[in-house]
């Protein structure tokens, strides 16, 4: 079959409707001439000796999508499985859990036909100690010259998640209520991570070859700064070639804008979050017995931490915002066209009222583009409930600031640290004050790279809508390491919904957004191995 | 054996100086004439006809003692098993902890020959749940119409505590290590609890007969406002006749002032302990998502909280201190007297340094007669190490106040809830904020009182020293409604040292205090015993 043959134009003529206009049969295509098969090749910027790609695409997704949908509930029993390892990062009585996480989702790897590897990556420092980090799964899948090769990242570790938080049900219990499937890491990230699984092994399920070659990178420290991760991919992966035959990079670790169109995102917030730590005294203390002798440090803290941001949520640290990117008129003008219902958005969180009066492109601009400071709680204080009564010996203040183009985390840290010693110096408490820090910078691409194109192609075949090209609020620190190490473009593809509650209780997934999700993936894989190599 | 026997009157004088002077035995009696031991007699206001039951302490105290000592280990035994239940009363988590802690120790109290009852006192209601209270154990042992009847108090509950908190070792399990037995609840109040018991077993031990009639009040609901406790005094046992036949009322769940002299307590601060909640959202929300687009209500907790007290510990809440006692001339003398070693209190606790430049009478006072207020803790925000990066929902700012003479909790309440409700207008938050309070009033006795006295001889036959006459920076609500159901007089005879660390990590009991204070419960006891019907 070669472009001279009639035939073939014609069915390719066929193909080109169906893949990229409506996804309806064309029925009558006697009149169409060579004129217009050729123009339509222009209009879709399709090489004409891409068709028989495009045929193939034509002939199996549909098979592969029918495929996903009888195997529903063996993804579903799968996600559970991960689910119920408390991978928790951030507390080390969680660790063990954590490495068994990384070794169930080696096994996976390896029944799929990966070769992998755990890459050890030292140690992180807790109260002094010295704790070992869970490995990082690092695999290979296909090394076909032919084929564009795509990294893939995720993570397999959790937020906390306690019953007694409001969890309707148990965290690490995935259950299934109205079409959602509620645990903790449901959406963030472990239903991500086996939709690429899924996706993969449904080409085997239809008999077909994988397009494209992919490359592994899976952690289990992503909620607690992904430590060591950046050494392991700059200082080893890169020097070692493991990136030399990446073409793209493709992370799903966050959410559409809203509950029902699908995006593709372009653009993270960074984040630099704090530790301000005042002591008072080597242990906790009982209130009656020394309240009104002694400088206690629950108050400095609280005096500090009310320093920070005012009721609006203006930061109120000295020149935090003049580094911010200034807003052109163009960028403002994306902002209207975005579809964005604040009044749902505000009701899905029972707020009493939104901050900017509800404006909506202000309320993008500060998911997006604006930094923000919130103060997440306090450690070494009372948190159960009841009515405990002690003046506590050593508290830590925990806030963080999301960081936007241009801020730099040196100059943000610096900025704090500053503000922070002169609010110190102007209390004058005898007390003892130490602040640190970790920070990721912000990240942005550029939403008209042909990557962005074919994912976009790919979600509306899945979703029959054009995907908003959306920033978010939230940091993906990976995502700049990532693009360091491979040199190459790096796209977002979200698979969760805007509320599905990654963090908070009852996180969830919809049923619908994990299955159409797991066919998105493998038409993304399609679309990407149509890419010049 | 009469008063008018030269023989006998001989040995009384013996018993008199060994009892009362110092202990040690009187060698040259041949001189003594009647008059001089009438003025004895009158010297201690011992009435002639007393010296019989003076004779018998002679006799059997001695006695007591040695067998206490020979006991040592399975007092410790005792209370290895007591410490291993986990009776947290604040958290529901371990309500059922809290039970098994009660059938213990009734249990135990029926070993001694006690006719107890688990008396019901209903429910409690935590987030809009009812769950059941523990029942209190109430005890009586011995009904003898010519001995006089005290009426014990203690409790069975504990603070939280948890080994990552920062103990050296488990908190429930008993460690002995220098002289001191670490575990949660040792010394408060477990230990004093068992003290009680171990006396009138001592008692039995050496074959003598229990000088006094007891009754038992035993509850685990202190360490969380005694909830249900004073209904139960009040309106069921005081109308039922329970109080009628009681003397005196004796406590042990207080502490030494410092470690090494003993002391009595006829002064506590009350406590009034605030709930102050705000609520933004129905849920916690991702800082990124979320961050710049609600009015978090951590920001506006922080800023209420910030407001309540000044870096030197002064109440900023209006007219707070406009009820409190003035200071008298006669009273201000009375703290110059008190050994207390401010620079080994400040080196106790590790604190670069105490308030009030750290001076001894200011100290007492602030301890004592002054009101303090601290902040405890947030419920409902992040708590746990490492770095979570929520905006929580609701949070639950604690802060408490301790009362003094002639603050009325009613009064104090409303002065801070109309504080707080003006400083949250002034603050013009869309969010919901409430505020709620538990509070108990601030009490005293008069340390002239013969119960007082003649604890102050037991402490003295046992320390060889003149008790302290102290207050309390603590509360212990339920002291002031034993004197309202009882109309007797009510004495805090404390077991443990001023650096037991009760509510805090490692708290302990020194084996001398434990071991010794079983012993001046025993003589206490005794010298009750011989105080006017």
């Amino acid at each position: 079959m070669t472009w001279s043959s009639f035939s073939f134009r014609l069915r390719a003529i066929k193909a080109l409707h169906l893949h990229y206009v409506n996804r309806s049969p064309v029925t009558n295509v006697s009149s169409v001439t060579v004129n217009c098969l050729l123009s339509l090749s222009r209009k879709y910027s399709i090489n004409p000796a891409d068709l028989p790609k495009i045929m193939a695409t034509e002939k199996t997704l549909p098979k592969l999508f029918k495929f996903v949908d009888q195997n529903a509930q063996s993804y579903k029993d799968l996600l559970k499985e991960a689910v119920a390892i408390p991978s928790v990062s951030c507390d080390p009585k969680y660790r063990e859990d954590c490495v068994r996480m990384v070794h169930w989702a080696r096994d996976k790897l390896k029944e799929i036909g990966a070769k992998t590897e755990l890459k050890d990556v030292g140690f992180q420092t807790i109260d002094g100690k010295e704790i070992k980090l869970p490995p990082v799964l690092v695999g290979t899948l296909g090394n076909d010259r032919n084929k564009n090769t795509i990294c893939l990242y995720g993570h397999l570790d959790v937020q906390p998640a306690l019953k007694s938080d409001g969890w309707v049900s148990e965290p690490f219990e995935l259950v299934e209520r109205d079409g959602k499937l509620f645990g903790r890491g449901s959406t963030d990230d472990k239903g991500p991570v086996l939709g690429w699984l899924h996706a993969i092994n449904a080409f085997k399920g239809v008999g077909e070859e994988l397009p494209v070659n992919l490359k592994f990178v899976f952690e289990c420290m992503e909620e607690s700064g992904s430590e060591g991760l950046d050494a392991l991919l700059l200082e080893k992966l890169k020097p070692a070639g493991f990136f030399d035959d990446v073409d793209y990079v493709c992370i799903s670790d966050n959410y559409w804008l809203g509950t029902k169109k699908p995006c593709i995102t372009y653009g993270l917030r960074g984040i630099s979050y704090y530790f301000l730590e005042v002591e008072c005294a080597k242990m906790d203390l009982h209130s009656g017995v020394y309240g009104g002798t002694v400088y206690e440090a629950m108050s400095d803290l609280i005096y500090l931490m009310d320093q920070l941001v005012d009721k609006e949520g203006k930061i109120l640290i000295t020149d935090i915002y003049k580094s911010v990117a200034p807003l052109m008129e163009n960028e403002k003008k994306l902002y209207t066209t975005i579809d964005f219902d604040t009044e749902a958005y505000r009701r899905s969180i029972a707020a009493p009222k939104l901050a900017h009066n509800g404006d909506k492109e202000q309320i993008l601009m500060h998911r997006w583009r604006y930094p923000s400071l919130s103060l997440h709680g306090i450690e070494g204080a009372a948190f159960q409930p009841g009515a405990k009564t002690v003046i506590p010996g050593k508290v830590i203040g925990k806030f963080s600031i999301r960081l936007v183009p241009n801020q730099e985390p040196e100059e943000v840290e610096k900025l704090v640290f500053d503000y922070i010693n002169k609010k110190w110096a102007e209390r004058g408490s005898p007390n003892k004050m130490r602040i640190s820090a970790q920070s990721g910078r912000a990240w942005t691409e550029n939403p008209d790279h042909p990557h962005y194109q074919a994912a976009a192609r790919a979600v509306k075949m899945i979703f029959q809508t054009e995907p908003d090209m959306s920033r978010e609020g939230g940091s993906i620190p990976v995502t700049i390491t990532l693009q360091q190490a491979s040199g190459r473009n790096v796209l977002l593809l979200p698979m969760g919904a805007g509320d599905d509650m990654a963090h908070s209780q009852n996180e969830k997934l919809n049923v619908r957004n994990y299955i159409e999700g797991i066919k998105l993936f493998a038409a993304y894989m399609f679309e990407v191995s149509k890419l010049p190599k």
